[in-house]
């Protein structure tokens, strides 16, 4: 359970209290004390409100305390408006007076340096002690929109209100916040609750999203993220909002190198931060959006229209151009837009010869002659396209009041014979087109391409939705017996994790190769065997296609001696001995252990691909086969396991299974194994088994 | 000269008139042909206005007349709106009344079908008969905003008049363009000039491009582009726009299949035509937006700002979270960010110790309790940080008047200190503050990542425009003597173009091979001879790594014989034999022939890269070495060029010559050949001269 119903019941009293106390609060309402107060009474927020002030008796109204101890009353949520010097007696008075959450404006804390960190502990050890939820410090506070609860401190509030709707915001920076919660206010969008994090002591964004997944008034949630604290928690507030069917859109900045830097296998230097939080946040199905303004139209299109079953699009214009950018949006993106059948392509040309039928449906600009036109061509697509969106470019009708027929009354009657389809309409609109259309459900644009981008996203989150998300069982932790495993003891390993691993004999001597190359069967590869060196083929320590038992015993001796000289004092156990497999691919698989999110799983192609292009995927372990096959997918070489050059395609529900696998035996050992690299990890074409040729494992230090 | 001067003055007379004609003129404002001439006289256009109408004397209150015939003054412009069938007829009157130009809107012609394309083809030739240049038919006409004509049948104007600016539109599109002319207005960007060109039959986009640059009124052009029927026409446009430093901002949709299906050679196979335009696109500086937001973004930078100098931006912000963004989007779009000098962080820090200091500066919300602090801070970037450009994140502070300090003071004196520095104020603005700011040529944006694009934008424009467009010297053309050339005379035909071929020799027994190859130096490779087979190694026709003369002579029966028995009367002219060419990289260089654009060359690495990635980039030749350098770099696999698992660095300036080499011999060449396959060439390093190893031209049918 990610949010237990204590958890929940905290959170309740933070951002949806029953009574409010503001700590510092001020009678001039141009002071950080001052203004949530003049904002609760200005919204009329119906609970109770107890100012907090040594020197006052009254504020702006009110009667005011002279601390929290003396409010006699129970309290859900406390404003603490004071500067960091006073934070510390402040909560100790709201720990004796059973406050059950605070909201922090003050800063002077980590943002500051190494004092402020320091006092920022000494603050989280309180309120943990004292089983108070805190946000902040060094917020701007929250937003409860339909509760009428301002809890911040921005006089931006007073420049305009926001809507009201059905839309959570949160914002790890409080100046970005406000800055998007004003531009929503700009471009028409209701917002159900907006939450500021700050320096996150206590509550994190992930906290807000959890809550705001269980938040009946919150239909989409939109979240600015800079990094997180607790992959784990992230995860599972994702986890639940994707349980309530509630799309979460995301704009997260920054790169760092923290976890490119932090190990030193191949895995881990492909794994730049960046990287794992897009495919941690596609892995949960979260829209992460480039810049504000496809956060906002993303987040628009959650918040009025259904969820398209399909990836079905019909595209109706009454401008050819407009159709081919929208149609070659829909490719990019991945969108259907499947041709109307010929029956249904000739009912449309006998009202315009001169249309185009298939889809884009181009009707011309004949309808401004003929309004009855597009309806009735979006009728012929609706009955026999089986789309299930729909999007319908028609120029500048929308702010025509001559156009009414084409913008409201049709879409009002599509409506009512189609409740689930998901529409668009592109157009320049006036205010009572647009809000009519919004009643309707029916999204509006101006930019033919973002109403494509919208419904992409629409679909994508239904389709996201609509996967299991069952438990994944994981395997047993094992035992590592050393800091470094070798060849021998990693694929001996990842073989009892149900990852195939080719069958190798571990020797120690040219005779014992000889014979174990006789029993394997010839052609065979022979390679050094020493936990200390990663890189065998760098030291002349393997020898491939060794077709005789003479070979096998030369190449023996060669590649001892090679990794001794190059490896002076490495541990040499002598050598294993397998037959060469070939006919396939080489792929890479790996683990690495990233700071946030913990052991990440990689997939990539050997060779070029991945050393230059670095072409290569990742996944949060564990997940299951179907997350496999979309991980192998994303790879941009994809095709070259389809086979190219003339080579047969590779059984690739073999390299998902090991995928699987290895994200399984990553999360189960966790704790003990800090990476893995299975490089080449041979996939083959149906038939013959794919196997992981060399290993290695390095354990947590 | 891309536009004569007697063909600059006959689209002067269509686009800038002092007498109009409507040819259908209506007394009914409602209808095509009496809507223009409301918006004329409505406009208060100052030139003539001749209604033609045989049943009507007067028009609108203007005297009018039975056909053009019976004017009897000079007419610069006539606009036609009867219906197809009186067109010809319309146009025969122009010609005698000598009409200079002509506007049609009559549809009815290639839009229709093949009995339209007819009635335009012979539309076509009678104005060019006459002499008489005409924009459409099936066009919605033009709009001169500072002549205040409107010469156009669309309705919308009378909702909201185009504001009057320096940016010219032109589209394709009648609808679309309409509809981008409406959101213009919407966002408060002013329009010098708007064309919708039609059906195109005499005047082209690009003709009316090449007009607009030379138009004073305008400084930036938009264009929505379908497709281009004379490639020629418009990079000749293009680089007049370039010369008069008019950025062109593109929106080209549509993906045609034309060019790839039309040639069967390998580099035919890669070059879809969307990919070509692309690649001209950028090669004649042209901005390819994705969306119509995107269109407009850029162009209102144009017609705003500066063009900054150089590619460093400085980024100061109240926000650490909008810096990061801005910081992202910067490092992808190759705009540098760098570092203030630490004595100038000092200053900095001094003021606000916890402020980030470095780039971006993030003088965090102090500033709303010390508004001096962002000046201050500017100050100290633009004094030390050797910025060209510089972006402001000031959140909200935009829309409240209590903030005009930092807001209108501020840019206003920075501007007056900095009259070429390339700024963008990122906030929500009131309407005032905006364009106050604009009058600064301050650009204002919401979005803080649009607000770098539109830097980096602006920056790609300059450079572009700094670029010498040196005339390209073509050698003399070549005599092609059969419809495709085998290797040997494909190899020396590049070889006397400039393009370094390997030293190859052809026999016709085995044991010439066996001299020639001593004679070259073992080992060689040996390869079959035939025009007649494209790919030699498929049918076994290709023996390399040959080390002595026995095995000359054996692989020369060998590979006679296999290319006889696989292509089965192929004309086999014996063998050639080179030098085998070790320790480079493969590259592929290509022609082929695009249906709008003429001889391309293409660019790849040999191998995967090309063949699963479609890793490839094209130019329209003829190019300079510096175009050449610019496509190389272009390619996802450009690293391999730099040297990777242990190989050295190539010589990148030997390809860049033979690319630049080959664009001048195809382009000498655009009349007598189809396309040129080199492949493999080899780039090698530095020392190692490059090669051309194999090579097929195939003629133009």
């Amino acid at each position: 359970m990610p949010l237990s119903s204590s958890q929940r019941a905290a959170l309740d009293a933070l951002f949806n209290p029953a009574s409010i106390a503001v700590v510092g609060a001020s009678s001039n309402p141009a002071k950080i004390g001052g203004l949530p107060v003049e904002y609760l009474l200005n919204q009329r927020y119906p609970g109770a409100i107890y100012p907090v002030n040594p020197k006052q008796d009254r504020i702006q109204g009110l009667q005011a305390w002279p601390s929290l101890r003396d409010v006699g009353a129970p309290i859900d949520m406390a404003i603490c408006a004071v500067p960091a010097s006073g934070v510390m007696s402040a909560v100790e008075d709201a720990a004796v007076a059973g406050v059950r959450s605070i909201v922090m404006f003050s800063s002077g804390f980590a943002e500051t340096g190494e004092a402020g960190r320091r006092a920022q502990n000494n603050l989280r050890a309180l309120v943990e002690e004292s089983g108070i939820r805190l946000l902040g410090p060094n917020c701007l506070g929250f937003v409860n929109n339909h509760q009428r609860i301002y809890a911040t401190f921005t006089p931006a509030l007073k420049i305009a209100a926001p809507l009201r709707g059905n839309i959570g915001l949160i914002s790890q920076s409080g100046a970005f916040g406000i800055f998007a919660l004003m531009l929503a206010q700009r471009r028409g969008l209701g917002v159900s609750h907006f939450v500021s994090t700050g320096n996150e002591a206590d509550i994190e964004l992930a906290d807000a999203l959890a809550w705001q997944a269980l938040d009946p008034a919150t239909s989409v949630i939109l979240c600015y993220l800079e990094g997180a604290r607790d992959g784990d928690k992230l995860c599972a507030a994702l986890e639940l909002a994707r349980a309530q069917r509630k799309p979460v859109v995301m704009c997260k900045v920054g790169r760092t190198t923290q976890g490119a830097a932090a190990a030193a296998s191949h895995t881990a230097s492909l794994a730049g931060c960046d990287e794992i939080y897009d495919a941690v946040l596609r892995q949960y199905g979260v829209y992460r959006a480039n810049d504000i303004h496809e956060l906002f139209d993303i987040g628009y299109a959650c918040s009025v229209a259904p969820m398209p079953a399909s990836d079905a699009l019909g595209i109706v214009s009454i401008s050819g151009g407009a159709g081919v950018l929208m149609v070659d949006e829909a490719h990019r993106l991945g969108l259907s837009v499947p041709a109307l059948p010929q029956a249904a392509q000739q009912v449309i040309l006998e009202r315009v010869p001169f249309a185009s039928a298939v889809n884009p449906v181009d009707i011309t600009g004949q309808v401004l002659n003929d309004t009855a036109l597009l309806g009735d061509a979006v009728d012929t697509m609706l009955a026999h396209g089986g789309y299930d969106a729909l999007v319908s470019f028609q120029a500048v009708t929308g702010i025509s009041t001559q156009h009414r027929p084409l913008v409201t009354d049709l879409w009002a009657r599509v409506r009512a014979a189609h409740p689930e389809l998901t529409v668009a309409v592109v157009s320049i609109f006036d205010e009572a087109n647009r809000e009519f259309l919004e009643a309707q459900r029916c999204l509006t644009f101006e930019e033919p391409a973002a109403a494509v981008r919208a419904i992409a996203a629409l679909h994508g989150f239904r389709r996201h939705f609509e996967r299991a998300a069952a438990p994944i069982a994981l395997p047993e932790p094992v035992t590592l017996h050393s800091a470094r495993l070798d060849e021998a003891a990693a694929l001996q390993l990842l073989a009892a994790a149900d990852i195939p691993v080719v069958q190798s004999r571990a020797v120690s001597t040219a005779g014992e190769a000889a014979a174990a190359a006789a029993a394997a069967g010839f052609p065979v590869a022979l390679k050094v065997l020493s936990a200390d060196i990663a890189h065998k083929s760098d030291v002349g320590g393997v020898a491939l296609h060794l077709a005789d038992e003479a070979a096998v015993r030369a190449a023996f001796e060669r590649v001892t001696q090679n990794a001794a000289r190059a490896v002076p004092g490495a541990r040499i156990d002598g050598a294993l001995v397998a037959p060469m497999i070939g006919n396939g691919v080489e792929c890479i698989l790996g683990v690495t252990r990233d700071p946030v999110f913990g052991p990440v799983v990689m997939f990539g192609l050997g060779g070029i691909l991945v050393e230059v292009l670095k072409d290569v995927t990742f996944r949060r372990a564990p997940f299951d086969l179907a997350e496999a096959h979309r991980m192998i997918r994303e790879i941009r070489g994809w095709p070259v396991l389809g086979g190219v050059r003339g080579q047969p395609a590779v059984d690739v529900d073999a390299i998902a299974e090991a995928l699987a696998a290895l994200s399984r035996f990553a999360a189960a050992n966790a704790d003990t194994i800090e990476s893995i690299d299975i490089n080449p990890f041979i996939a083959r074409p149906h038939g013959q088994p794919a196997c992981a040729v060399d290993a290695l494992i390095v354990a947590r230090a």
